[in-house]
């Protein structure tokens, strides 16, 4: 195969991870070290920078500043909730990428972020190849939900479940101080999938774990929640539960629905948030007794103090290996995260159709969710224990930590 | 002076912090060294758990655990609010504490906690030393607060101001993602002292800063509020605010309680969320803008996974001190942390008498708040940036913190 001469983009989406940033070291040091990549560049706010030509010239940056990119959190170069239309509907935004790509010869382009952003990457390949514009097309995926098709797991979960697992051990101690009656409840981000939730049970493999622990996958059902909190509440006094942002009763309405009205986002999905807030309500007219709901919020993506060093190699390594895979000619594809082995952990970077991920979802198997809702399975741990191994190198001065500063040098516009 | 031989008794009270066990570990590990304590209990449940007559035989712990202790959050032996009436009024449970203590032969007692607890130990040691009971009574301060009158600060404090100051960047980073106007309102305890909010501003140094950040030592003006935060809006876009859950307005209201009365007239029913909640639905109403509130909750106060070094080695020297302080023949004092330097950081451990500590307030000094609150002085972050130094020892296994696993026997009722 000839060499394809041109720039990279990269682009940023969706809800930002503890090592998204991570994954775009990867693309930046590694499209940095060969010839044919002309330039590269970096979409400020994802596919809405690149509609607005607005490209930070990675070529300007220190090559230490990138390098910490691995361990600074949050979208370093901005990003968007953005959906494209489907170009057979109306293909403008589409006519306008093209044109672009051209005038700045972008022949790589690299979109990192969840479900509907493998969507829109896969839509602008197709539109593109069908353009006969010759360019390669790389989903790099992350998100801390984990529920991206098709592939083990997703950079951006190991993080996340590292922190969720560690604060609900430290919280379920602090739960358990006084000698009253109290219940506290911790909300978890996971719109439909209750991966990250099911990791407040991994303190369980040192014997400090959550009471009950509800995860969307499964129909929540309020009386049953009310007399098992009460029942506990009467066996041990203090009681620590676990729910996931997304569960629903079993009529499709989201528990934090009871509580408030629902905001759409721009993908059309209700912005959640409020489950813990209605179930404590609830137990307290129920029981009497003192309950304190916690949310994690955004503190659950970006906590880089504790992200988990699995998780930042993985995510740079699928950065790097998307670069890899355009400069060997694939396109249309995602580089995906497959397990050969839990014990001893050993994984593989294998590229995978686009198609087969946008838009679908993977869920925690209903199996692996203990009946009584005390937890979840050997199966899981084994699964998710891997994961948040590996302690964070990120540097620390003044005892803070240190995040990489970039210069964002934008490129003038042609 | 000659020696007086007895037992130990430390009880912990109040809200926990990520190092009230290191305390508890510098009592424990120096009292076992000692040929005139006979026994070591810790109470459960603080003053609760002596009334009851309910010990815990430290000396059937391992070593090993007990020095765990150090890197364990909560309170491993409980925690209690109770408070003790004068005995002026009600000698009742002071004449059962002074039979317990004889029973018992306690004759030395530590009480780890802050401001209540501090009066609660001034009270007991008064009461015990008018009724001949030759004992001697330590205060050991504890609190994420940071408010105890007279000394440099508190043990509990620094670990909490590394999780909030740390928290607070990451979040900054994650909250300017998007280029849509935001407003995300981070919620940090600390009812009537600000300094735990204060830490939020610590990342300056760094260069990673709210925008704005509201103590409770001053009078909070709402419209003056919403106008700084809409004018933030206007010109980034993206906005950070942090709170105390104690700011109040001009006439002594709580911002927490305005929500109680929003949340009657709007949906009928009491509220659930403290100040954060209340100003997210002040802002979406007055700008459109899209906020979010983000409590802390009981996170920053147990977020051993992010202690720092140099709190925990104060927190479990203050309890060291105090059995020494004891055995050296000191009574109705508490071992307080005096500065000697700030660059280089270096404290000592002083005694100063418990009525000087119970029941007063020590507050942030206001011409350390910035006039236009966008933050603190120099003098602040001079004060509390060597109290966050260093890392925590705490070990970890499967990627998660080791905590002490104590097998608290009691001790038979005699």
């Amino acid at each position: 195969m000839s060499k394809l001469k041109g720039a990279v983009l990269l682009g940023q989406s969706g809800g930002p991870t503890s090592v998204i940033n991570a994954s775009a070291a990867g693309v930046f040091l590694e499209a940095l070290k060969h010839d044919e990549i002309t330039e590269v560049y970096g979409a400020k706010n994802g596919i809405l920078g690149i509609l607005n030509e607005e490209f930070y010239d990675i070529r300007k940056e220190e090559l230490e500043e990138l390098r910490k990119l691995k361990y600074t959190p949050s979208s370093a170069i901005g990003s968007v909730r953005y959906k494209l239309m489907d170009y057979d509907t109306d293909d403008r935004e589409y006519a306008k990428l093209l044109e672009i790509f051209k005038k700045y010869n972008i022949r790589y382009f690299f979109y990192n972020g969840g479900n509907d952003s493998m969507d829109t990457c896969h839509k602008i390949s197709e539109y593109m190849k069908n353009a006969n514009w010759d360019m390669r097309v790389i989903g790099v995926p992350k998100t801390i939900d984990n529920d991206l098709a098709g592939m083990d797991h997703t950079p951006g979960f190991g993080s996340a479940a590292k922190f969720v697992a560690t604060a609900v051990m430290e919280l379920t101690l602090d739960a358990r101080v006084y000698e009253i009656d109290s219940v506290t409840i911790v909300e978890v981000m996971g719109r439909n999938a209750g991966w990250l939730t099911a990791s407040a049970y991994l303190g369980s493999v040192s014997g400090v774990k959550p009471d009950l622990i509800y995860l969307p996958e499964k129909v929540f059902d309020i009386d049953q929640f009310v007399n098992d909190v009460s029942n506990l509440i009467k066996k041990q006094g203090q009681v620590v539960v676990v729910v996931s942002e997304g569960i629903q009763t079993a009529d499709g309405k989201y528990v934090a629905e009871y509580g408030r009205d629902l905001q759409k986002d721009a993908f059309g999905h209700a912005s959640l948030g409020g489950a813990a807030n209605v179930l404590t309500k609830l137990i307290k007219e129920k029981t009497g007794a003192k309950v304190r709901p916690i949310e994690f919020s955004l503190v659950q993506r970006s906590a880089s103090h504790i992200a988990s060093n699995v998780d930042i190699e993985e995510a740079f390594e699928v950065g790097r290996n998307a670069v890899l895979a355009a400069l060997a000619g694939e396109s249309d594809k995602v580089v995906s995260i497959q397990r050969e082995s839990s014990n001893p952990y050993v994984a593989k970077y294998v590229l995978m159709p686009l198609e087969g991920v946008a838009n679908l979802e993977r869920t925690v198997p209903l199996e692996w969710i203990k009946d009584d809702n005390t937890g979840l399975t050997k199966e899981f741990i084994d699964y998710a224990l891997p994961l948040i191994q590996g302690e964070t190198k990120q540097d620390k001065e003044h005892g803070l930590p240190v995040f990489a500063k970039l210069k964002k040098v934008l490129v003038n516009k042609k």
